[in-house]
């Protein structure tokens, strides 16, 4: 069961060239291309024919031609030529889906089209501002998005999971600041105030200070000689159905990162577009922003790859909770502090099934 | 659900050597192997002890003996032999399935015996004629036997899917001339007028007149000087369960072929044997007679490869169409004016399925 | 369904090493390991937090520290440290097995601890005894372990299965001596003698008097000249839940080896600890203890291979008889002579199961 009245990224914007796209989201096959005049459209990857795959046909023009009978839709999904008739057949209509090609993504919405504003898309302005640079990629995890969720809310396992690049032992240490939910204030002077909504949200924050800085930071900042000690901070927001942004980095140990100056520091923002293939299999769309040293080609190679590397990482440990949710699906589990944040943002996700459930479908939101 | 009394292909004769063949057929694991006078026999792949696959087992002299405990069976599937015992059990017996070697293929049989009548065996006489030159293949797909037949009978997708090797856009473009069902006339002065039986049949032509040629049959007919116009007809046959026979060609434009007169131009037949696997697999005999040149190994050659091809970019699609049935069974579709042979084919396998399960099985075929 | 009350093999001894090794048995997914101070363990391999696998985690000292949060866990399976608390939750505890290291083997024990008896883990003396040398090693079959042990308990099948190596004609032509229940007396004189506990096992036998050897034992044994001809017995032993010895061997045809006296020839000891990991699948750790020419280690591979090998071919028919089994599982057996020992082993299982059923289990075991 997922939710449906919300924007989820479907496609990176580069993915949508001459060949139409198929991808299932939401259980859904969805079929994606680009019409001539350069605009993303989707629907259902299934010819109301015979059901053959449209992402195996053509774009025309703006059109999408089926490869099998050559039936062509119009980017709203309708039959509007069949060869060897002269009308298509009434009803021969596929269900559309608003797409909204923004921040480098193409973004889906898979619920009730009437509420498909594309002002709820969440801002991730980081994309289109020069004075970040941007690396990132596209993952497919065979696991429940929740999962992948929880996983970026307790960052403790950072220590355990990825300690050849982002993880020591004082993430783990470290209790959350505070999990809050509901209010913008909580970003407030992070990178990610400028995002943030004022919706169903939870943030928390770790602040770890005059620790020895993790390997992959140690390396990217500078932090590297023998004794250097930072001031280390993770501004963690959630915001349903599944985007997760983090506002990570480190300062020198001292110059007052709690209270708002890094500049003495680096600064990345990790974001993190969640979109459920299947009950069991995820999309994982990231990118990893940053505000310093933005020409640094070797430098954004450097933490593609690192960043790259260390989601492998989380890909095999969350794809083995699948497996052994598998094997007993009943099998209960203990909270432990550090879920703070991801029991949050579960009953966030829960409430608002509920509500699409009774027809108060994002009733709330943005209200 | 599976029509079963009728004759299927099970095998290629020449795949029933010295070792045993197992093949699953309408869901049921059958072995088959020739006896030592070589007479090909099937019977169920599943030795009656502790149901070892008897495929794993040798033939020896007429006899089958499994490859487990050594449990000999005759050629009607009876045990006659158990190591370290004088008599077999009692009711040590497996169902033995009617098979009969005709058209270089061997015919099963999978419903009540009692009607197997080698009589009912389609006459596919091209195999055994010198007149005819064959090539032929065999591929596995999985999907429906029925997407298959379908795409034997809406040849529209030819334009589409196959615009490399025998499709353009004349066979979309031009409409049925005729779709018919249950008389013999329908073929007569074609190719298929030999083989057609006046059973539960549906019947199709359509004609193309003074068009460019496909790329395939240009380079065959010698078709290829540029500015060459064909007249290109597709007489189409289906036959319950699901075999499919086209007659297919090209003459020069203008010389008659319309009206039977296909001296200057060629003429195919393509023969396709349709055997359900599971209700999402199926085997698919195919071959691809000619009436000229029949002594031409490079073109038979240059045929069964662009055949071959040809079929392997259907393949694609029907499995695809299967992946996308799957994930919504119910989703309902919209029939077009080139699915009338394809309809009449639903229709009539219906119907028979209907009274085979009312028992009147096969009774008026051939009544 | 499986019997629970048991020792079964989990693992070779070597397999316990730094790391932590993940297997699952009777459907249960386990986590096993070794503490620093070598007693192995084993519990859920299923964090109590979210599920990740443990076996993916470090071996700490005597402790397991789940790889994803951190959770270190002790040998018993309870939470005692959670990193960035203070103190583990209630009830934070898994399910822990009893484990015993005895004969190179790991033993676990899937049912109520409380009746985990170590004397009542089967007695593999060849292992630990220099007088015997001994190869062995582990197979995975895509089978239910019951397959496995039929084909055990009924060696006629190495006439048709193993030709090559253990099999001619007289072991499918000869006739179990005799198949008994629950008295050692039925092995003594026997290899088996030391190890068989009178429990609710089933004997059987077979003489093979004045034969042609088979290729294995003519080459191990020395018996490869024309014309030698041997004594061949095979004394086989079955122990719930899965257990099957066998003492077979060849002697100098007419020096006595039918009374016993087996000192002109040779003498092997099959043992087969047989664990299901699902109903589908078996873990098979075998050996093949032989008491001559124990220090010729040119001897010790060829019989290690030639085993290997003979047991690749049972692979291929066991999961043969899967694949048949699965396609139609109501469909019925019947039995022959030939399976006497593995009929009895059936109903012991059988019984036994009705009686953990109703909360008996074990109680008659060593009573």
């Amino acid at each position: 069961m997922f939710l449906r009245n919300f924007w989820y990224v479907a496609a990176w914007d580069h993915e949508l060239g001459p060949q139409p796209l198929g991808r299932t989201i939401l259980g859904e096959p969805v079929v994606m291309y680009r019409t001539a005049d350069g605009r993303p459209v989707a629907f259902e990857d299934r010819c109301c024919h015979r059901r053959a795959p449209l992402s195996l046909g053509r774009v025309v023009g703006n059109d999408l031609q089926c490869g099998y009978h050559g039936l062509v839709y119009d980017p709203e999904g309708h039959v509007i030529a069949v060869p060897g008739q002269t009308i298509a057949p009434p009803g021969a209509r596929l269900r559309a889906y608003p797409v909204v090609e923004r921040w480098q993504w193409i973004w889906i919405w898979m619920g009730d089209a009437a509420e498909a504003d594309p002002a709820k898309i969440p801002n991730i302005y980081w994309h289109d501002n020069p004075e970040w640079a941007v690396v990132g990629g596209y993952l497919h995890m065979k696991c429940h998005y929740q999962l992948l969720v929880d996983n970026l809310l307790d960052l403790t396992h950072e220590t355990f999971l990825h300690a050849k690049t982002i993880g020591n032992e004082h993430v783990a240490r470290t209790p959350l600041a505070k999990v809050t939910r509901d209010t913008i204030a909580d970003v407030a002077g992070s990178a990610l105030e400028g995002c943030a909504t004022d919706g169903r949200s939870v943030t928390a924050a770790r602040w770890m200070i005059g620790i020895d800085p993790p390997p992959l930071y140690a390396k990217a900042g500078g932090f590297d000689k023998p004794g250097d000690k930072v001031d280390r901070w993770q501004i963690i927001r959630f915001e349903p159905p599944s985007h997760v942004w983090l506002d990570v980095g480190v300062a020198t140990a001292g110059t007052g990162a709690p209270d708002g100056d890094r500049r003495h520091g680096i600064t990345h923002v990790v974001v993190d577009s969640i979109t459920p293939e299947t009950e069991t299999s995820t999309h994982y769309f990231w990118t990893f922003p940053r505000n310093y040293k933005v020409g640094d080609r070797g430098l954004s190679d450097f933490l593609q790859k690192g960043v790259h590397n260390t989601f492998l990482e989380d890909i095999g440990m969350l794809e083995g909770q699948q497996r052994i949710i598998d094997a007993d699906p009943a099998a209960r589990e203990v909270d432990i502090n550090a879920d703070a944040a991801s029991i949050q943002a579960r009953r966030a996700v829960a409430q608002l099934l509920e509500e699409e459930a009774h027809g108060r479908a994002g009733s709330r939101r943005r209200a």
